[in-house]
């Protein structure tokens, strides 16, 4: 159960964050799970898909704006891989729009999406923007437009984020060192400071195979109350809540966000993106989310199947699965339900407790627990072994 | 478990449907539900909402276009009561377009609904519409806009749909008869030759309090592919149907349709009701819905609070709920979510067996094989005793 | 000026409507035009498109519901000929949602159209409705799925349209007798009780040419108040009605409503439809149209240059104009805003005076007269010859 | 026509604009408009409305990336005035998305706008969206969730707009020095740099008048090609650019940006807002835009009549215009297309020639060629006094 991996691209705090044992994952536990993922169970499984992160962990104690502690960081995804400047086509859905995710205009309208996709916390939106020009502008000069997409969610519980500590050089290093293969979760990258559920959460990721095609889910969960958290369909936050099922009519904190970024190399126009783009909601509910008033729930989807370049030609050719294609629409929709919710989970397993700004502490989700408790509903499956 | 009570309206095959004990609904059963409903458990629980249904079972055997077999019916809600001519806030938001609900232009532009909503089969919406406008004009002749509202879904497995066979007189009965308190499910109204994961579904309803607001749902189920099948979290469909979990490639059907209607008495904005109308997708998802590529989901809501009378004054003045009430919304939109879960549960709890159209025959849920599911997997409960 | 042609394809009034002398369009009054139109400046200048109208005048006098005064009819567009089962990509825009345009949730969800689009009086949609869903059928009885496209305005100032005189027979004679080439404009199709800008109107349609495209509209022009009328840039409407400048805050009528269907053989998705289906907002507003509260103006764009038929692959292949045909995309989008305003004028150039029920007249517009305001602003230009 | 005021609040280049005579309004130069304008026919004419605008012109000659020339700036917009913390009810509309408004998907989930609406240049948003960010948190250290409206359109023509001269203090600036009353046009604020139809435009504004009611807009204009500039109906632009009416196919530059802020105190609803911020295209459509390909056209409406403090209560009270208030509506729509329409020719009218990066001229609109093509077409008004 046991890979070693080195999990951080840590800028500032290399102490707290060396070689370490990656963390298992879900289905590691015996979580059960529908359908097939991809060799990694990532998003990279989508070929050409690039994750990169930088992670800011530094300070404790007490907090100073603009001095910490810091617990935060920001997610680089390219849809074609850093080295690419074509573009790929695109859509996005608001389930709740109690968030951030610019160059939302652009996708709305034209259904593309070129450069990366950022995602970190709501007060660094404007540096990891600002970044995200510069860096593109140096890559390709000659592209007189870019409508930088950054997504956010809030991390003020643990990270002192007006003190805005993401500088151009952390969203550089996430861009720039962005990979496909195996990427880690938890408290990595814009998920670093996030928590869900009431447990520390962050990133999570997740994928499947629907015939010749994968989709691949990256999600930076940071939201849901304890007593809905809800595991391969087990009421398992009202197990660990007992009292919490007849909470007062108003006495209890409400959700704060996820993002969802959705990849697949299905050959997918913008209106049959947008589907898929609709379709995380469907395994945020699985996990006990209801898309909370304060929950920033903002997805976006993308295909690498059809590539914008510059063209040569006004007129140009797109293969595209056909929407008579009804079961494998039905199976790519699936797939994003099933990936959305195995990649929260994922999230959840795999970040590690956190002590944050005036020693505020969000506890991991004990994975022992968890497993009882899926027992205890027949629902513990023996995990595939590896090591 | 057992109350006697007519739940029939029909109007031409009053030998299907005699007086009957009314069937138990999931919670009968010990099937577990989070949240609390009103008295009723229906939609009708929202004050002033009516309910009526024409439920039209005739013939058997061969199909033959215009004489049956006819397995059909229509539904009629009224969010005022049928003798109220006032409009109310109301928004729809479509999970899948694979469908028709008439009169959306008019919801989208404005937020108020005038009239009664009707759902029927896919076949006489046109017919549905036409008498919901003749009954709307002999009732206000001196308005002069009414758009209809009719939704649908698909019977023409069971039913000869081409053959049309809702007529005025029908629907009429539907608006004429309806009426507050408990409201029959399955095979009744609309929802007469609907099914939903290989099972016999049809209509259902439920509702939660909300502190001191109620939220009723009623669905038209008529989707879900038979190993998606989930109930409290529970893969019944799974269980049932083993092999398909590792069903071919683009070998299986898939999914019909579903209408939701959301009603609540709390005092919400056209664009808070739109929240609403988002909802039920998740609980869709809870019993493993996927919104397949082929099922029409189209969910419309609507509050009771503040009506629209033919104003005196330009000024109105309305009473809403504040978007800073964070946790009274939260738990609206639970409702909704919990309520569209026990809705579809009891469309195919309350489902009786129906042979149709060239004795093509759907059976309905083994309830006792349901519980010893349910027990298995530690999700039984004890159901509260009624009589 | 003229051209006599037979305009009429009437069913039931033969009588009103004999050989006819064509009347003149706006270009042959002198109005200016920009943009270049097609050789029949109509929306059948798009290859394979067919119109046909079913018209029906009858009676006089005194209203009697279902006896008449009749004024009405229904206009049929085939996007790809009557005999062409195929779909085209599609999209809708509601400018104002004051009205009725069934299918919309089938063109939002997939960006596809099948079948006719059909355009009548408001208390026929489901009439036509049916009719279309039959028509539909005999053509195609193993498609399972038809979703029929109405669109409405109101005519029962002219007509007694709470009578619905249209039956099965007249929506399948507009079907039946489309055809591609010149046609009739003013009181035909579902525009013959019409009125704009206090003038009758009704049906128009024009055409351009953009590079190897071109850009068809057809409009259903109910709408416009009549100080507010507006050709060529010249306040017409003003002149016409001076008292009307300073007209009383809140004593005025409003509008009623305008279809706009836009076709085109530019190889555009749907997301680029949905573009050309926003822009007859555009032209609307050079006429003097302000989409009034109660004005209707719902559009719909198609192309026919990537059909939909039944796939023999998942995939199939689509060629697509770039985005980055910025030039051509303009033209495009410019031509949908000339073509429309040029139609909204024909539609009231072509109209005669018409006299319905309880002989409620509305004149036709002066053809001298528009052309001596127009020549006092330096906007008249010497029409074209033809003969 | 002339009245002295101080119309600039520059920080760096005082040189550039010390006391000037205000240069003349489109009204004084004699173009008509329909309806009655406010007391300073300006966007401040509603109650409450502030305005401030930091304008950074520096430096000439060569681009050097970083140093200059500047000409660009940052406008400010507070719906209830700087002081005021309160929100407004609010909607949105995207005409074309080629551009950037951040902060939409809340609008679109609430309906609501907290804080000021900023309009700069496309590379500034990150910077202004930073600097919103600080100023709101100094103003409100309570209020957790801030998201900012940023929005932009394009001026590296005339600007180092990569080298992003808009600072924190610049905003501030902006922010601070907002007042009601008249307010400059032209080359101030985020219009500094901006151009139209091939003429210096920039910042606009204009107000009406609606029974009790006011409406009033700002526009950045930065769009519009030359040939097709309409003013008052005269195809100004092709009398201007004759050669341009044959322009060959695709050889032709394509627009760049508006935004539009549309103003009322009229009761409105999100509902309702939306459908005025729709209407900012019909008023664009006036002047000659077609909303190309290139063009991004975002438009915002509020109201300030229902304003949202931390309530109390979970229930709140707001007086709304009712949409049975049919003749009001029409003129709100009216007015937002009329002063839409002005305060692009203001911006136009008011802006001077401007001499941008590597000496790139952009000429002002000659004020005498326009009133004499307007006389030649009898569209000239004589100017009301003033002095």
């Amino acid at each position: 159960m046991i890979r070693t991996l080195w999990i951080c691209m840590i800028l500032i705090a290399q102490s707290a964050c060396a070689s370490a044992e990656q963390p298992p994952r879900a289905r590691d536990l015996g979580v059960p799970f529908d359908g097939v993922p991809g060799p990694n169970n990532a998003i990279t499984d989508v070929q050409g898909v690039e994750v990169g992160y930088a992670t800011l962990i530094e300070g404790s104690g007490e907090l100073v704006i603009g001095e910490g502690p810091v617990r935060t960081g920001v997610t680089a995804i390219h849809p074609l891989g850093k080295d690419v400047t074509d573009g790929v086509f695109a859509a996005r859905f608001s389930m709740n729009g109690d968030g951030e995710m610019t160059g939302s205009h652009w996708i709305d309208e034209f259904g593309t999406l070129f450069g990366p996709i950022l995602i970190s916390n709501t007060y660094s939106v404007p540096d990891v923007h600002a970044a995200s020009l510069e860096w593109m502008r140096a890559r390709d000069p000659n592209n007189m437009t870019h409508l930088p997409v950054v997504a956010e969610t809030w991390d003020a519980d643990l990270n002192d984020m007006y003190g805005r500590h993401i500088k151009q050089e952390h969203v550089f290093e996430a861009l720039n060192s962005a990979s496909s293969g195996a990427i880690a979760e938890g408290n990595v990258g814009g998920g670093t400071g996030m928590f869900s559920f009431g447990f520390k959460a962050g990133t999570g990721t997740s994928s499947r195979k629907v015939g010749p095609y994968t989709v691949g889910v990256l999600v930076q969960s940071n939201f849901g109350l304890p007593w809905r958290f809800t595991v391969a369909g087990v009421p398992v936050g009202q197990i660990l809540n007992p009292d919490a099922t007849n909470h007062d009519f108003g006495q209890t904190p409400s959700g704060n966000s996820i993002i969802v970024i959705v990849a697949t190399d299905a050959p997918l126009l913008p209106m049959q993106l947008e589907r898929l783009a609709k379709r995380p909601a469907m395994g945020i509910a699985r996990v006990g989310g209801v898309a909370e008033r304060a929950s920033g729930e903002l997805f976006l989807a993308f295909s690498t199947a059809n590539t914008h370049g510059r063209a040569d030609d006004e007129v140009v050719t797109y293969d595209v699965l056909t929407d008579d294609a009804v079961y494998t629409l039905d199976y790519l929709y699936e797939a994003v339900i099933q990936a959305t919710e195995e990649a929260i989970i994922n999230a959840t397993v795999g970040a590690e407790t956190m002590i944050g700004v005036d020693d505020y502490t969000v506890e991991r989700l004990d994975h022992q627990t968890l497993r009882q408790i899926l027992s205890a509903h027949n629902r513990l499956i023996e995990p595939e072994q590896s090591e």
